[in-house]
C-alpha cells in the first residue's frame, strides 16, 4: 500500500486533516523538562529529555490526527544522542499508530540522494523498520534528477517524500518567485510529472509538496496545476495562517488532499494564546482540538471550487 | 580567528586547493571493510567499520592536504550508530590537523535553521568541540532570511558556510538558470551580500559557494560576480572536470581562493583509474599525488586574469 493511499485513509478515519509538528526547541519546553536545558548535565541525559517530551506529546496526539512531523533540527542540535532519540520518537509514534513525515529538508545528487532516502525511508537489513519514517521532506534546489532517486526509493518502499515548493518565510520569494513562469510553478510541474507513476488507489500521489499556508491567494493556483499532489502546508497558527486561508487546498468536500501543520501552537500551547497557564498537556490537546475545529468548520464552509 | 583566515593559511602551508570528499559508499569499500557490508552484522558494527575506513582515510590525507569533505548522507545511513561515527571521523579530522567541512546540505528557516547552524557548528556546551565542523554546506532554496542564521552563528563561532549556488549536476539548469540574471547568480550576489561583513584578514569572507566546476565556462562569471567567496569546486575526477576546467576560479597565482574536491577519485582509487588493483591506501596515496600534481601544474600554467 503506497503512502499516499495510508495517508488517505488515516486521514479519512481521524476524519481531520491536521499534522503535529514536533520541534522541541529545548527553550520553550515546560518547567517538567528543565533537566533538558540544563548545560551541566550530560547531552544523553538531556537528548532523553527532549525524548520524553516527544513522545508525550505524540501521546496527546494519538488516535485524534493522522501523521506527525518530527524536526530533525533540534534533534541534531544533541549529535549522536540525539539521532537515538530521533529514532525512539519515530517509533513511538508508530506504535501509538500515527504516520510520521520526517522534516529533514534534505538534498544532493544521484547516490549521496539514494543514501538521505535509504537512511531515512529504507533502513538498512536489520534496522527497525518502526524508526524509519513514512515520507520525508526534500529540498529541489539541486534539479529533477537529484529528485529522481527519493522518487525512486519511494516506488520501492511505500514511502513518500514533500518537495518544498513554496515556503512561508518572508525572504522566500526572492528565490522562489523568480522567472516567469515563477521558479516554484516550474519545480511544481516537475513534482507533478515525478509523482504521476506513483498515485494510488486514493487518487493521491505519493510525492508531495509543501506549499506555505501564508500565501492563501497562491494555494488555489497551486492545487489546479497539481491535481494528484498531496500538499503539506505549514504556517498555520504561530506563522500566522488562519483556516480559512488554506481551505483551497482541499480539492473534495472531506479532509483528503492536504496536511494542516502546527507545531510551536499545540506543543507549546501552555506558554501563549488562549490555554496559556494551563498544564502543558491539558493546553496542548486542548490547542489540538481547537485546531481540529476551526479547520473542520473552515472546510465545512468553503465553496468547492475544486471538486474533481 | 575566522575560518576563512584558517582555510587561507592552512592552503597555503600545504601549498595546494585539493579538498578530499569522505564518501564512504559502503558497496564501494575495500575487501578489507568488507564487515560493512554484512547485512547481518550489528548496524553498531558496521558503522564503526565505515569509521575505521574513514578514519583510514584522513590518516592518508594528513598533512598533505588543508581539509577534508565528509558526505553526512553515507553516516546517517547507519542511523543514529552513524551519527556516532560522524563525531569520531569529525575529530580524528581535527586530530590529524585537517579543517572539516561538513556536507550536509542543511537549510531550514528562523529558529530551525539557527538549530542547525548550532547543532553542526558550535554545539552544546559541554559538547566535544573536536566533533564540530569548521563550515558545512547550505541549500540556499528557501531564501536570504533562511542564510542569515548560518551566517549568524559562523560571525559567532569563527566558523563558516559554503551555500549551493550552481552545481554540477546534469539536471541543475533547469532550476538553477530560471530567470534572467538566472536564479543561481541572485543566489550568487545575496551570498557576496551576506559575508561581507565576515571578510577576514586574508580577504577572504567565511561564507563561501559551492560553484560546479564542470561548468568551465561559467567559473570566470562566479569568480569575478563574487571576488571576496571562496569557492568550493565539486565534479573533479570522478564527475568529469580535469584542473584546467576550473583554474578560473583562482583570482591570484597561489592556491588561495577555491577548494577543488575529488572524492571517488581518491578513497576509492584502488577500483579504477591508473592505480587501480593496487592496496587501497597505497592507491589513495597516489591518486592524491596525481591530483596535486595536476592542479598546481593548472594554476601555474593559467593565465591570470582575475589577479586582485
Amino acid at each position: 500500500m503506497s503512502f499516499a493511499d495510508r495517508l488517505d485513509a488515516a486521514v479519512r478515519a481521524v476524519k481531520n486533516p491536521c499534522l503535529v509538528g514536533i520541534d522541541p526547541h529545548v527553550d520553550l519546553l515546560p518547567p517538567e523538562f528543565e533537566a533538558a536545558r540544563d548545560a551541566r548535565a550530560p547531552r544523553a541525559e538531556r537528548a532523553a529529555e527532549v525524548q520524553r517530551f516527544c513522545t508525550e506529546l505524540i501521546d496527546v496526539c494519538a488516535s485524534r490526527v493522522a501523521a506527525i512531523k518530527p524536526q530533525s533540527a533540534f534533534f541534531e542540535l544533541f549529535g549522536a544522542d540525539g539521532a537515538v532519540a530521533w529514532e525512539a520518537v519515530v517509533a513511538h509514534a508508530h506504535k501509538k499508530g500515527l504516520l510520521v513525515i520526517g522534516d529533514v529538508k534534505r538534498g544532493d545528487i544521484a547516490s549521496t540522494a539514494a543514501a538521505y532516502a535509504s537512511a531515512l525511508l529504507e533502513g538498512l537489513p536489520g534496522t527497525d523498520k518502526d524508526s524509519l519514517c513514512d515520507a520525508i521532506t526534500v529540498n529541489p534546489y539541486l534539479g529533477e534528477d537529484a529528485l529522481q532517486p527519493f522518487v525512486e526509493a519511494c516506488a520501492r518502499s511505500g514511502k513518500g517524500i514533500y518537495v518544498l515548493v513554496r515556503t512561508s518565510n518572508p525572504g522566500s520569494p526572492r528565490f522562489q518567485l523568480r522567472g516567469d513562469p515563477p521558479l516554484a510553478y516550474e519545480v511544481a510541474d516537475v513534482v507533478r510529472a515525478l509523482g504521476a507513476p506513483l498515485v494510488g488507489r486514493s487518487g493521491w500521489s505519493s510525492v508531495g509538496a509543501v506549499v506555505g499556508a501564508t500565501h492563501a491567494a497562491e494555494l488555489c493556483a497551486f492545487r489546479e496545476r497539481l491535481p494528484e499532489t498531496p500538499l503539506l502546508l505549514p504556517g498555520y497558527g504561530a506563522q500566522g495562517a488562519t483556516a480559512a486561508d488554506l481551505a483551497g487546498a482541499f480539492p473534495g468536500p472531506g479532509p483528503s488532499g492536504a496536511l494542516v501543520n502546527s507545531a510551536r501552537g499545540i506543543a507549546f500551547a501552555h506558554r501563549a494564546g488562549p490555554h496559556a497557564g494551563r498544564p502543558w498537556k491539558d493546553a496542548a490537546a486542548a490547542a489540538l482540538s481547537d485546531m481540529i475545529a476551526e479547520v473542520g468548520r473552515a472546510l465545512a464552509e468553503r465553496p468547492l471550487r475544486h471538486a474533481r
